[in-house]
């Protein structure tokens, strides 16, 4: 292990915020970490361990944690922000009385802004205009990275030096970061498998079959794509690691609280007894309600997404959304390739 | 339920064929099946249950099964071959002296063949020249389709109206079925992801979790789509239903032969202990070899099957494999993005 003096900071102490800072402290970093939850902080510094969120993993010495914003921010070279995405705006506007304009944003929420729609690249900016931001993004259970089990992610950003200087602090023999210039991609690829991953769920909770859940995988990374691409994204990052990558650990895993909230939903419960029993953020939910709101105002098809909306808002029923789907007219895979070949 | 008094014929008893047939005998159709083995004709023609294959499922009376491939050939509007990939010249030769020019073979065997490195579209087209053909792919295990899961596939072939032909003869509120042009991509992904199954069991038999086998599944699309645009395929149908989604089936679940025979290997089996073990054809084997021999000759970089042909041919440890995939350098994830950006 090489040891460095740099420090870095981890805001939000969440499974996958811990998750990073112990990989962060692995390569010889002080990484300081920040939770809203005094009672977390001290038990965490006292035992080591998290236990709520990432149980039976031993905190390494140089990872403290601290309720102390400023205190966790100073001198760090960069900054995660580990909370949920419908926190970001109002964690970045705490920080700027005391963030210095070098110090990197490390965006690693998932997420649409409500009531907005901006992404959260976007809403960092809004906040914090003079500080280099990068969305790091991929299929990374908390849980097995923490275990050092092999991982990779993707960093994006629109300053290429800034993305390899993230790229450089994370890589570590288990977890290897990509790069890719395609910040918007990364970002709605993220923000939205969470629907899909919700939408495998309520596939398993009815009790459909691994063709069922894979049909709607493929048709799910389809739909996103074509709202990524009316939003600016390249269409090749969803076939990448924040794409196809994320939406298959989401929607195969039941570490995913997506799949796990969609699964009772399936199942027949209400909205109201799926959070309660969930009791976590469930990203897909609001992600559902922006990437609907988004694509009728932009006029893209998705199909999955609108049926998710109904289930969730309109009272339909799982089963009766899941035969719609089927039954839809028969149509072409590639509408495009094939308008293209007839000349249409 | 239509009744219909048109015949259709499946060429092959195994799981895949059997649960054709019986899709196709819930439309109305009548279906004649062959197999080269008298004992299994004759046990499911008496029992109505092919139990090797599909076990607890009952052919209707419209299905027969036979080891004459003329009479199971004689009048049938399509011909569906569903045996290995392998098998696919010799039964084609085979049925030559009887089959007419108008009846549609229908491939749903998917692999490279052995040898020459063509695709089974080629061979059929070495053996009979004047048929039209189909090949039917995507995400569907036989055992699902069979016990009426929602299911979908996709059909391509060179003609569109041959290939709508065999859409519309497919098609059930539980089958759904989507026609793509592009016949080269959807025969090279049901070809070429049998070799990334194999090495998601791989990872599976050797411990590793849910971030690495979507690491590595993630990257496998990306080299078979590299070699499958060499070899003249449109990229996007290797984000479609017969890249990814049969993908993410055949690596997400216990009924993929390939994934078990990648278990099998990754827990420190031989080769010959692992197909002793599997029993039926792992057509991922096969593949590996091909597509290697294919890519050297292109010069396209696969390393993921380079690793799992080092495992099965070259004797490395797969766990040596797993970490040498992992700590290559540094690297951006869409290469051709970043360079464009470039200017490179």
């Amino acid at each position: 292990m090489v040891l460095s003096m740099e420090k870095m900071c981890v805001l939000g102490a969440g499974s996958w915020g811990s998750a990073l800072a112990l990989s962060l402290a692995k390569k010889g970093y002080e990484v300081s970490m920040w939770t809203l939850n005094e009672a977390q902080a001290e038990k965490v510094n006292r035992t080591k361990e998290n236990t709520d969120y990432l149980p039976g993993v031993l905190f390494p010495n140089n990872i403290t944690i601290t309720t102390d914003m400023e205190e966790a921010i100073l001198n760090s070279k960069i900054i995660v922000l580990a909370v949920p995405s419908q926190a970001i705006r109002s964690v970045c506007s705490q920080i700027k009385p005391f963030v210095k304009d070098e110090q990197i944003l490390v965006d690693v929420a998932k997420g649409l802004e409500k009531g907005t729609g901006l992404r959260l690249s976007e809403v960092c900016k809004e906040e914090l205009p003079n500080n280099p931001y990068v969305a790091l993004s991929g299929p990374s259970h908390a849980e097995e990275v923490a275990k050092d089990i092999p991982t990779t992610v993707v960093v994006a950003s629109e300053d290429i030096e800034v993305t390899q200087i993230v790229q450089d602090i994370f890589m570590s023999p288990k977890l290897r970061v990509y790069t890719n210039p395609d910040i918007v991609g990364v970002e709605l690829g993220g923000a939205l498998k969470n629907i899909i991953a919700f939408g495998a769920g309520v596939c398993d909770g009815l009790g459909y079959g691994d063709n069922t859940k894979a049909a709607l995988m493929t048709r799910g990374i389809r739909e996103i794509s074509r709202l990524g691409i009316a939003m600016g994204a390249d269409v090749s990052t969803f076939s990448g690691l924040s794409g196809i990558g994320d939406l298959i650990v989401t929607c195969t895993s039941m570490h995913s609280r997506n799949r796990r909230a969609g699964i009772l939903i399936g199942q027949g419960k209400s909205l109201e007894e799926t959070l309660a029993e969930v009791k976590m953020v469930v990203e897909g939910i609001t992600a559902t309600e922006v990437a609907y709101e988004v694509a009728k105002e932009l006029n893209i098809d998705m199909p999955i997404t609108n049926a998710i909306y109904s289930v969730l808002y309109k009272g339909l029923k799982p089963n009766d959304v899941v035969i719609d789907l089927m039954m839809r007219n028969k149509t072409h895979e590639i509408e495009e390739v094939v308008n293209d070949k007839l000349g249409l």
